[in-house]
């Protein structure tokens, strides 16, 4: 059994954990990243990624990111319904663009970044609970995959430890305590080789149901169309992957390959009832989960980073609490306003198996009346490409 | 029995038959107006009414009209939630406004006016049945209230006959033929004495519900506020209205003052399946019902006559049936997207009894989402103040 003193445990070693951790360095404050998976789980784990603008800027400050030289840019999404293809010009409506740059790739950068430049960043390390978070000096406690136990004192213990949170009940006072909504339908997702059938991403809202086609690379593709939620992933051959992804999308061939990897994706919306209590705070999935459709779940929890970065230089540096205690508020506004764009683009794309034939064409007056004006085109781009990122302290 | 011939038979004397009777006579072509109701009863029936811009605008072609003049110009509302008031300044954003003139007060200037320029105008004559609508000789049966029959052939017949039309059955081919939406909630509306307590509409989100403020003159006021269904008009003290009321604009001191009206609205949404068939087509409320939130009712059976006049020009002056082909899906577009608008209005602002606490705060997310982004205001009020009326044929 180790016991150590640092100024802030992080918990988790996803983009938050990891991003938070070099801003705290930048601000000269030391800090370990724990995280209970291997850094090749970590890195393997494929996932998709679009980069608002505002997120590969702050990556742009991480020593080798190649979010933006790697990353593709995106100026543009097609929504495509009744037939119609209608493009959201993003730099011609908000002066933004997004990147399409995965997940993994941002940790592999960040990880690398970290180890190099000297980062405390320890794999295989499982927090079991988190103590007196109520004082000024909370305990991360845990153990090493070799059964080391572990015990860390610190200023400030961060969750960035994803959905399944074990620092969340700390804040919360229980490990559900939050807000949800379930959805009546989910996403199946393939990664197939084949070359790209369309630059820019397509959202498409057809009879048949929804569909994403998006990119991965030249030679593989990442496609998703909507499904029950409890469909069986092997169920389907290939063929019939691709007939029901071409019936969606009407109007546009897509260029078919091997599918290498199929997965369902659940659709769920929770907020976390507190985000902070005492000396510890949560951040990322730990404090929310968006429904996919937005891509807003990983810039999310880069714009919580950014709030809880600035609240813990103002405490641990000029025992400054202001920031500290309006945290949660701040970053709730964006969370529920984030909340709301993924509700609402899931809601505008999706058939849901509960809507009535007034819906469904409801449905279709509001994707014309967004498509027809300028302004509900810029509304909605506002939303994707990420409005401004916090910049100083809230009340 | 009288049987008489007329190019055009417009069953309803509300503001879409008698706008189009005006429109038609300014093309040269007569018609005969229907209304099962008395002069007096269509205008001693108080109703609300928001002009958009473009209604308006066509109303100023009326002699005699006093919507410009004696109606108020509104440019803004205020959508208020979170105790927190945000007004939508249309000039600024859209250049357009609305005006305040209650539907039974253009009744009284349409009814004036077409009366005046010899419009054959017949209150008092109920239509029992339309026949032969899939012929260029549809007939319309009906019965005075001094208990003569009466039988009209015509080139055409317009069903403006209101949501309870019996023109509907010959065009849909059943009596109830469309697509419906019920909502949990209705209005509670009160007229009292008492000067404005707002100068303009405040649209109110409360956790006790919505409600909203309106205005009739400077000595009567209009407000309502969300309230069950089955609510009993009479239930209810004149303090616990004001109390209700008060609780859920917190921020305004309401002007209180003798309620001498109540009663209770429903929520309704519904478009008819077929918008014409053969020589008859529906208009306004026979095609089509809103929930009031957004005050599109009238508005929309105004575009409906501006396309089905253009029609019926066509038709019978040059012999071109294209609009008239074209008018179900010309006039479903708008009729969609203010289905849509009204819907989300309504959803924006009600307190669904159906609603989780998720649901709720991504409502709050939402309408933040919308004041703090100009884009977003914009959208609102490009819907609000209308879309403009289409000006010319469309396939």
């Amino acid at each position: 059994m180790t016991l150590e003193r640092t100024p802030v445990t992080i918990v988790g070693a996803g983009p938050a954990g990891l991003l938070l951790s070099h801003l705290l360095a930048e601000s000269g404050i030391e800090s370990i990243v724990l995280d209970l998976r291997s850094r090749d789980e970590i890195e393997q784990t494929i996932r998709a990624g679009i980069l608002e603008q505002g997120t590969v800027e702050l990556l742009d400050g991480i020593p080798g990111s190649r979010a933006r030289t790697v990353g593709h840019r995106h100026d543009g999404i097609e929504l495509r319904f009744a037939g119609e293809g209608h493009r959201i010009d993003f730099p011609g409506l908000v002066g933004r663009s997004v990147w399409l740059y995965p997940q993994h790739e941002v940790l592999k950068d960040l990880i690398a970044a970290r180890l190099a430049a000297g980062q405390d960043l320890r794999f295989g390390a499982t927090v079991e609970r988190v103590e007196d978070a109520g004082t000024t000096s909370p305990r991360v406690i845990g153990r090493h995959d070799d059964g080391t136990a572990f015990e860390i004192v610190s200023d400030f213990v961060v969750g960035a430890d994803g959905s399944r949170s074990v620092v969340r009940p700390t804040v919360t006072g229980s490990s559900t305590g939050g807000y949800f909504r379930e959805y009546p339908f989910a996403w199946f997702g393939i990664l197939c080789e084949a070359p790209p059938s369309s630059e820019e991403l397509i959202y498409s809202n057809s009879p048949e149901g929804f569909a994403l086609i998006s990119q991965r690379s030249e030679t593989v593709q990442r496609m998703y169309f909507q499904c029950d939620p409890d469909t069986d992933v092997d169920a389907m051959s290939e063929a019939d992957l691709w007939e029901t992804l071409q019936a969606r999308v009407p109007g546009t061939d897509l260029a078919e390959g091997p599918i290498f990897q199929r997965d369902v994706l659940r659709f769920r919306s929770f907020v976390a009832h507190e985000l902070r209590h005492g000396r510890a705070a949560l951040v990322g999935d730990a404090a929310h989960t968006v429904p996919p459709t937005g891509a807003k779940g990983m810039n999310l929890a880069i714009a919580d980073v950014v709030l809880l970065h600035r609240a813990l230089d103002a405490l641990l540096r000029h025992a400054d609490e202001r920031a500290l205690d309006a945290y949660a508020e701040t970053a709730l506004r964006r969370i529920w306003k984030a909340q709301h764009f993924s509700w609402w683009m899931t809601s505008l794309l999706h058939l849901s198996p509960e809507a009535s034939d007034f819906d469904r064409l409801r449905q279709l007056g509001e994707l014309r009346s967004v498509v027809e004006s300028e302004a509900g085109q810029r509304y909605l781009a506002e939303a994707y490409t990420g409005w401004p990122l916090e910049t100083g302290a809230h009340g």
